[in-house]
């Protein structure tokens, strides 16, 4: 499902990092899979028990800390180098725009193939270029405040749909970015278990609630934005700077019991029906990264409103992404017999209403301050088509459609042992493609 | 509106800390106000440009690390030890509760009339011992998540009749703690300016919205309640463990601007209608100074539904709080003809439908994670009559009548140099009145 047709060369200027013909020195995987040279995204490993800022490049990643210390980042700031040796990516995201982007070609010049790097002693090469699989992915961020939109527009019209057959879309969502905040300290790392949440909830209308367990467990595919450079309180960041002020995306299930939500969510929105669990991508896949990507904002009809003032800068509305996105499910039954995932759906992060600037800018227009590491959600993004649905509560109609498997199996909501994989590829023409990596997670009752 | 029939011994056993004709050694203002011996609060004030852990006493404060350093307190473990040296409470909040408890007693042990304290040498006492003016209070802990409940049911009921006057209390509230999460970065001390928001309302149902200014900006009175011991995720706080998860409580005021609350709030709840700003006082009143103030949960009437099994431990369905609780008005043209503040509502703690142990094991019931140092608000506490709302939309019926101040002025909703004050006090036969201090906030424009 490509958007191609859309696509615009980038706010940000191209540089050599984007060269198509572009290789690394380092021989590791086909194709280097979603981690050519081109992407260099971020996270945090932990190794020998200790969490260590690392650059993912094919199956294997860069030590930053251990590259800093063998002298092969050249360039840094003071501030950079400070940030390379914590424990988290809050101090890499609080550096500046330019700051990252120099830190990007000083891991593109040792990655390079042409590098003096790939030259030196072995030994210094394999303590700085590490296999992936040494290290365990942990959160790469503190998240200080978590952020949930819901701005993709089909989702949100088709989970109006189940509420109000009359009026999916209510009166505000194509003026005002809808969102709400959501809660930090259960957000995990990709592979992180899913226990199925007990709550409160009321099967049948004209009988009192009661408290079990969830028996509407659902999925949600989003994307996650990580958010750089902070606001003080009371001084919103405008239109034309809201995109400095992302270090980048990845991947975010807002895993949902769908019976606890229905039941709790009036009228101050959902509350445990999602706070159980929220899982993201272990890749920081920064915005330098993306440039090649971008598109145009989703189309406007004639009868559309166009966006206040406040959320057109210089750039009109910003730019939107062109992201493939995948969600696949593996039954323990599918496993056991050695059937591959099935596809559940495929969308596209074009069809977010409202584009990250756009989502940075509303949420700091009151005066609201962001800070460094912080995170927010798309939103869940569903095409228009049925096997384009980012949720199960979409897919199955509200869950009175099972969906059947290839293994035979019927699926309305969530089983035990159920394993879902969000997965993100960008592809354009004259470009590398690089990818997002997974966001997954296995249920266990 | 006292609520004493109401009242009950607590939970937790009573001791010598609770005695009324306890006293302390310390000269320090008329009764000591809001902080006598009884009460020994913790903050953390700033002081030579270093944040320090303190307990409030009359108008002094105990600069616990310097009590520690001299030797001045007793039988604490390393733990708490270590707690006293940290910049914030978070430390001290990660206690068990029995730590926690200790340290009050080495406090009440170093302050009270018979200490041996009081006669150590002047420049020693006075080191530990400091008026309260020589520092200034900051956030007692970095929040790692909020989340506001609204279990004040007359409020719950006064503002669900502007939107529903035919349902003003949804289906669900009698059966489940409604609550939503909100922002901890923009979470400050009393005394924080307050910024009108900017941001998007349609101020006519049949006209495009316009961005503006908030003109419907209201404050909301709420008791803030300090979380201590945190739980894993997927690992529940039963009912009868609640309390001791509880650090202790203060006061909260919950900035709201109604026009963009009005226009953004469908269908996911509010946004930035509420996270421009929320005012916490500096005063955690511990669990163990409220322990005499503890009350009988809110009556339920005969047709009123019992709380589930999850929401009743051994001890039922907790204490609740008697805490009389009341809100001023002080106005630019008041304070310029020296007119007092004028005091727009009297309301108590003993409205709130669930009690704190309820919340804290509602919070929980599905797996969600706690940490030490987050944050609830209670929601709006109203009582029954006009003059105990905890709201301007509720005291001005949505906007509609105005009150009129002593000052010949009206008032709708704020304006530019408006000061709300909240204040709270305890008070039992047979105990010494304590005080939670205060929560004030002047909009400046």
């Amino acid at each position: 499902m490509s958007v191609a047709s859309h696509t615009v060369p980038s706010l940000a200027s191209l540089d050599h990092t984007h060269a198509a013909h572009a290789r690394s020195w380092v021989d590791s995987g086909a194709g280097h899979g979603d981690f050519p040279l081109q992407n260099l995204p971020l996270g945090v490993m932990e190794i020998d028990g200790t969490p260590r800022v690392v650059v993912a490049i094919g199956e294997h990643m860069v030590d930053l800390p251990a590259a800093r210390d063998h002298q092969a980042l050249g360039g840094l700031t003071p501030a950079t180098v400070a940030a390379l040796g914590q424990p988290d990516l809050n101090a890499w995201m609080a550096l500046s725009a330019a700051e990252r982007t120099a830190l990007r070609h000083a891991v593109f010049a040792l990655l390079s193939a042409d590098s003096d790097f790939a030259r030196r002693p072995a030994p210094v090469r394999d303590a700085v270029v590490r296999p992936r699989d040494e290290g365990r992915s942990v959160l790469p961020a503190r998240i200080g405040d978590y952020t949930d939109f819901y701005a993709g527009i089909h989702h949100a019209t088709n989970a109006g749909r189940f509420f109000r057959p009359d009026m999916p879309l209510l009166p505000n969502y194509k003026h005002v970015p809808i969102g709400y905040h959501g809660r930090s300290s259960t957000i995990e790392i990709s592979g992180s278990p899913v226990h199925r949440p007990q709550g409160q909830v009321r099967p049948q209308s004209d009988a009192p609630p009661v408290f079990q367990h969830s028996r509407k467990l659902d999925f949600e595919l989003e994307l996650a934005i990580w958010i750089s450079g902070g606001n003080p309180r009371g001084q919103p960041i405008a239109m034309d700077q809201a995109e400095t002020a992302i270090a980048g995306f990845g991947l975010l299930n807002d895993w949902s019991a769908r019976d606890i939500q229905a039941w709790e969510y009036q009228p101050l929105g959902p509350f445990l029906a999602k706070n159980f669990l929220s899982t993201v991508s272990p890749w920081v896949v920064t915005s330098d990264a993306m440039a090649p990507f971008r598109a145009m904002p989703m189309a406007r009809g004639a009868d559309d409103p166009q966006p206040l003032p406040y959320l057109q800068g210089a750039q009109g509305s910003g730019l939107g992404l062109d992201i493939a996105l995948e969600v696949t499910l593996s039954t323990e039954a599918m496993r056991a017999r050695g059937l591959e995932p099935q596809r559940l759906s495929r969308t596209n992060a074009a069809f977010l209403w409202w584009t990250p600037a756009q989502l940075l800018a509303h949420h700091t227009s009151g005066g609201c301050a962001l800070r460094p590491g912080d995170l927010f959600g798309t939103g869940t993004i569903s095409g228009e088509r049925p096997d384009s649905l980012g949720s199960l509560l979409e897919l199955t109609q509200g869950g009175r459609h099972a969906l059947t498997l290839a293994s035979g199996e019927e699926r309305l909501f969530l089983q035990a042992g159920d394993e879902l994989r969000i997965t993100g590829r960008c592809e354009r023409k004259g470009f590398q493609p690089i990818g997002l990596g997974v966001c997954s997670g296995r249920v266990l009752d």
